[in-house]
């Protein structure tokens, strides 16, 4: 199972799929290839949140702002996953929440003459994935293009987290999903208990599913990942709530 | 083999479908998962056009409003098919659809301790899709998760009829597709003969094919699921006529 | 392997899917379904340049502003490669780079009584390319709905070509893609041993990656497909340059 993961939009994600199903006859699954623009740390969020849902893969991440430069590209095996892409920062939330309490182990892609400076996706990284995935997770040391590269030598990237008090939260927006939810990087649990909060100092309901409050409303609730939330019943967050991705947010009891 | 349709946009339906594949290998079929969000009468509509082109399936449905609520999660046995989401009316027109002149066999699941009240995709409506696959649609009853439920007890969802004379057929908007030709509920022979209808008090003429008025003109035409729509060549229908899901329309010939 | 493209959005390629897997186990690719509305042109160029990454395979293609009217119903066979699509232009480019040296062999589909004048792709050209994906491209010439047809019977769509002089080439946008970068039909060369060029009159640095400005200025580069495009890093160029599809372009050295 290979899946595939940009900020591409189309075709140029079949492209990658030509270039794969050439090597390869893996299963492909779109995890989405309409990541925010060159959203680094948006795209190693919903990476992190999303990838673990899978059985072992091979998980192709293109969001690439650095393509053509210097910047690695890698393979990161993390678990019974393996991580293809860029080395921005981008794969390490996803594959340390993948390996769990085990090391990643990380690899260099030698990269010949790519036949472009613009499309790495297209270039370099599907034909890596698609080597990955027939060589198999416990095959990477076989494969000549691969060095391992010490893991302190890579770009690190790590999503940042809430200052936590009893009374107070501040934090910040990691990502606004289609719905115009706006996910923080408050635990969830700082709801626990509490029938209200105050969200940069606009006091809201807590709830625990949208239809606690009548449609338009503006609530604060748990997300799916375990945060909080600022959301509106049939309606969008971030419009209601004047938030977009990195800003801070402070929450009070 | 499975098809998926949600309001969900991505990555959610990603992660549904990491569930999904951790429990079956079964064949996925996007239908869409841009769905007005939390249309339920608009999402009804097209899975009632679409669902019946394909070959005996489970089709996984989420666009759910209710999410956390106490409706039911159902499967719904519907001739070779079955159908699994919400008991909100969204599966109700596609299961009469595919169960023909055989009553449709529901089913409310065991809802376990969801990890969310947020995401029953994921958590609840994508593992029984799974194990709704694995069992296949003949299996159902041995399924734990299954209780069968009475068919009366289910919210139901009629889509709306026109109104019909010799002379005018008052309907309303079932939906509007993303070329913007807008979709009424008057059945397309009332258009029978005639070379131009008004539209809500405006001649406009019938044609076959869109290619039958210039660019940028208004026609009515017979869509591919029978009704009547009011389109422009090479245009915006909705923009041309002023018309959007549930308004009313009134044909005259 | 089936792929399949349109500027049909959702959830129309379902139902063209759902036709296509109740005749065939093919497996199914999206190249694309948001190509720009009803341009045969934009089309054409995408498919020439993404469906020649993929390994033999048939082509279904949907842009089609002359939906039921006379125009033909084609399958063209190129290569090792099957193209399905309407009779107006937009298979041929692509055609004419899978096939390479060797000719093209186009095939007219019979088509008897479609259940509709505005769907095309799902009663005329999804069966069609199930049953040549079932035929296989060399059993092609036993399919009974099928006709040979002189090439220079079909309508063809030549992507035009820029003029150029030492100094100047002369040339127009052929496509711009969803990061706003402005595809032009100037061979990459012109840019060599260049620092600067000047686009329709304004000098703009050239640069082998995106990140050789700073984010938000433009720049011009060789993309993907070996044209200069009009780009700006982390920025979108069709903005920047005040340039769209179809546009002149003139760069001076």
């Amino acid at each position: 199972m290979l899946t595939l993961a940009s900020d591409f939009g189309t075709p140029y994600p079949a492209a990658m799929k030509g270039v794969i199903l050439r090597r390869s006859d893996a299963r492909l699954v779109d995890v989405a290839h309409d990541f925010p623009r060159q959203d680094v740390r948006a795209a190693a969020f919903w990476l992190r949140e999303v990838l673990p849902e899978f059985p072992p893969a091979v998980h192709l991440v293109v969001v690439d702002p650095g393509v053509g430069t210097d910047r690695d590209a890698l393979v990161v095996r993390a678990g019974d996953h393996a991580l293809v892409g860029p080395d921005n920062g981008v794969l390490r939330p996803a594959a340390r929440r993948l390996a769990g309490d085990d090391p990643v182990d990380p690899f260099v892609v030698r990269v010949d003459d790519p036949a472009s400076t613009t499309f790495h996706g297209r270039d370099v990284f599907a034909p890596a994935a698609a080597d990955v995935h027939e060589a198999g997770v416990d095959g990477l040391g076989a494969l000549d293009r691969l060095s391992p590269a010490p893991v302190d030598d890579l770009v690190d990237l790590r999503l940042p987290e809430a200052d936590l008090t009893d009374a107070r939260a501040t934090g910040e927006v990691l990502a606004v999903d289609d719905f115009g939810n706006v996910v923080t990087n408050v635990p969830g649990e700082f709801l626990d208990g509490r029938e209200t909060v105050a969200v940069n100092g606009e006091r809201v309901p807590v709830g625990e599913t949208f239809a606690s409050v009548a449609p338009g409303e503006r609530l604060v609730t748990v997300g799916s990942h375990g945060y909080v939330e600022c959301d509106v019943n049939r309606g969008r967050g971030d419009d209601a709530f004047g938030l977009e991705t990195s800003d801070h947010v402070t929450l009070e009891r």
